[in-house]
């Protein structure tokens, strides 16, 4: 590795866009975790694919490492160059390139936001319905498998991504997928890079499926006695194949932290949020239906409404959730932790997880999106108390193990980063060398966000 | 290669599951394609996945081909031993494994065919949407990324594979994915072996995402007086949000051939055949929806039955769409082509189609999953005649290099095999190099399903 004729080649093809500030080093050595900060050795901020094919082609030449940088809002350490190294800062790749309309695709650059995509297509009758809580960049959330509220009805990043193009370990643009809607032609290269982390490519454009805006949305909410009911309602309404857009449970410490934050009067109880999406006499009728089922498990206090601001109240609320939790203990960090497992082990997994809490004394309130099977145990921890930092650690380790134990993942949507790379050879067994062995093939030198994803390289 | 040790270490170690005979060996050496027979050197009928493994160890020691075998209905010779070796068929392991009801997934092994599984699930209220012509085995449909009519609302093997148990090339086995509904752990291997023809290993069980059966279905017809106001019909309808279960389109050669065939009387037009799945008054509400858009665009005769028998034969007409049009010309043989286009371009590629194959003096009526912008010219050839079938063969070619430059896909869900390996460098560029690159790090020798979806090796 020579970094620093690394850093001459990329100042003098670069220029102006190549960042050696230590401002701008210690910002992009940050993540949105307790992890330890790791500022890269430069930042450079492309605006085309050429650069960046340029940046990895320089980077390749001296060994040294490239990790994409979209929002810096993944939550497993995933964009921190944690062997030095050049960071590529996607902000300037931000454009909107193409919205086709009746085919129901855009074309973007990863710099782009999902927000800033939604506002773009507001006029469109169209939007992007993935959905993770921070306002994250496409390209980041592609190379997550990002996922969210409205994952239930429109499926995660491996669902909506189409198309890409990517720079190589080598420096080369390649084009994966079309813009048709199914393709059998070959390895599924998309579906390889979404959830890659940026350990076998950069993406440089992506390929979206769009969804059509909903003629008419509604929202409800419903107490429930305990958890267990709760989820069997959640079962019993996808069974009968109710086609909600979001389906989320917060326990009774979440809804407690959220009454506090958000002045809400919520029950002290387990509460499950919904909504329905379709036309005005379908979304009625789900939400009736809902209602019956819901009753079926003791559900009060169910009410369901169409008006626009009781639902944005409503989805604020939800969305501020992981803050007024980290609100509820002050100068606590939270470790976030993210299992999904089979629906029918949900309601035990949750509840074994609450009183494994509870034993170790750590608070962890718990918010899921039931509907696929993945919750969020919130664990707000002191870290500057080792013995309480290590409790907490070992209380998510439990929950993982107990995961894996009930046929589900370390990890429903925050991905591998270097937060969970502890877990990968308990989950995939010889499946992790074989991650490996394609790693090796398509980045040899490994410069691609190494230490990342892949088992160590020997 | 040496094949006779090979066979002779299959003798000893799994001995009445060898075949030799001619008369299995020609049977193996089929397709229901225009492609020369080429028989395997033998054929295998293993019962476990320990056997499978075993399988594939003697055939690694000996550097020997492995092809695996479902039902052998694939369009492309994906199940063809076009170097000779071992052809694996996989009909003794046809179990079931167990059904999580509450989970809606079931575990099967990779020879039991889609009608087994949904006869199966009858009495669950679930069933397997994803429905390819042919009563395929869900190992092959998996190998080849499979879909058919009802992928507009289900998705392709690609969203209903949750988990794969799979052989690799060095005889290990491998589990991927988890029983939960998403994961955000690592490389999607599961993506990469769906779709892979059996290159990268063989898959010895699924774990499928089942669906839960609607409480009511309708189906409809209507007849249109061109391509294009049919298309145009399709694009609005899934722009507001239908969730059509089903949306194919037969040209007028089609129908006409239908009518014959099935002693139907439908007009000589264009039609689209739908089926929309929900409540009752939700299907109501969808069929009526769909009328209104299908009478802006000069639809007639727009009629939809919530009878299953009306439903029934409606389908039994589609799905033998394929024999009525082979008996339009007796004694000819099939070419079908599969192009996938983006839905905005659908109907410029039919119309195009439709004039190229007039030119070229090849009869070649059209079906199509018109919902995913997949279409299938159905070329009828006298295979005798070489200057026929060399004119066909080149309709054919032109409707890919179309396909490609509207943005689309030489394969919507036939795959690769040998016969579309010829488009893969101007489909998929250096992203073809890419995939080289893959199978070469997972079969190094080059003995899983050789000469099939990945360049040659050098």
């Amino acid at each position: 590795m020579d970094t620093q004729s690394a850093i001459v080649d990329l100042l003098s093809s670069l220029g102006q866009q190549v960042s050696l500030s230590k401002s701008d080093l210690d910002l992009h050595g940050q993540s949105e975790s307790y992890f330890p900060p790791s500022p890269p050795d430069a930042v450079v901020y492309p605006e085309t694919t050429a650069q960046v094919a340029e940046i990895v082609t320089i980077c390749a030449r001296h060994r040294v490492p490239v990790v994409a940088w979209g929002t810096g809002t993944s939550l497993e350490g995933q964009a921190q160059a944690i062997q030095g190294g050049v960071v590529v800062d996607f902000t300037r790749m931000n454009r909107v390139v193409d919205v086709a309309q009746a085919d129901m695709t855009a074309r973007v650059q990863p710099g782009v936001t999902r927000e800033a995509l939604n506002e773009e297509l507001r006029a469109t009758g169209l939007f992007f319905p993935v959905d993770p809580g921070a306002n994250a960049s496409l390209g980041g959330m592609a190379s997550t498998r990002a996922s969210g509220t409205t994952a239930v009805r429109y499926g995660t990043m491996r669902d909506n991504v189409l198309g890409l193009e990517a720079v190589t370990a080598a420096g080369e643009v390649i084009r994966t997928g079309t813009r048709a809607r199914k393709s059998a032609s070959g390895y599924d290269l998309t579906g390889l890079l979404v959830g890659a982390e940026g350990t076998l490519g950069l993406i440089t454009e992506l390929t979206l499926r769009l969804s059509g805006q909903p003629e008419a949305i509604s929202a409800a909410v419903c107490a429930f006695e305990t958890v267990t009911d709760a989820v069997e309602t959640v079962i019993d309404t996808i069974q009968c194949g109710l086609p909600m857009a979001r389906i989320e449970l917060m326990d009774t410490d979440s809804v407690c932290a959220v009454n506090g934050y958000s002045d809400m009067q919520l029950p002290e109880k387990p509460h499950l949020l919904l909504e329905f999406h379709g036309t005005k006499a379908g979304v009625a009728e789900q939400a009736e239906t809902f209602g019956d089922i819901a009753t079926d498990h003791n559900g009060s206090g169910f009410d369901w409404a169409t008006r626009p601001e009781a639902r944005t109240a409503l989805w604020t609320m939800r969305h501020n959730a992981y803050y007024a939790i980290l609100a509820a203990r002050p100068g606590a960090r939270a470790i976030v932790t993210d299992i999904c497992v089979p629906i029918s082990k949900l309601a035990e997994a949750i509840e074994a997880t609450r009183a494994d809490l509870v034993d170790a004394g750590v608070p962890g309130p718990i918010l899921g999106h039931v509907g696929d099977g993945n919750f969020h145990a919130i664990l707000l921890v002191d870290t500057n108390d080792p013995t309480e930092l290590s409790r907490a650690k070992a209380a998510a380790d439990r929950m993982v193990e107990r995961a894996l134990a009930l046929g589900g993942t370390a990890t429903g949507e925050h991905g591998i980063g270097v937060g969970k790379l502890g877990y990968m050879t308990r989950e995939h067994g010889a499946g992790w060398t074989m991650m490996g062995a394609l790693k090796k093939a398509l980045d040899p030198q490994d410069i691609l966000n190494p230490g990342k994803l892949v088992p160590p390289r020997t």
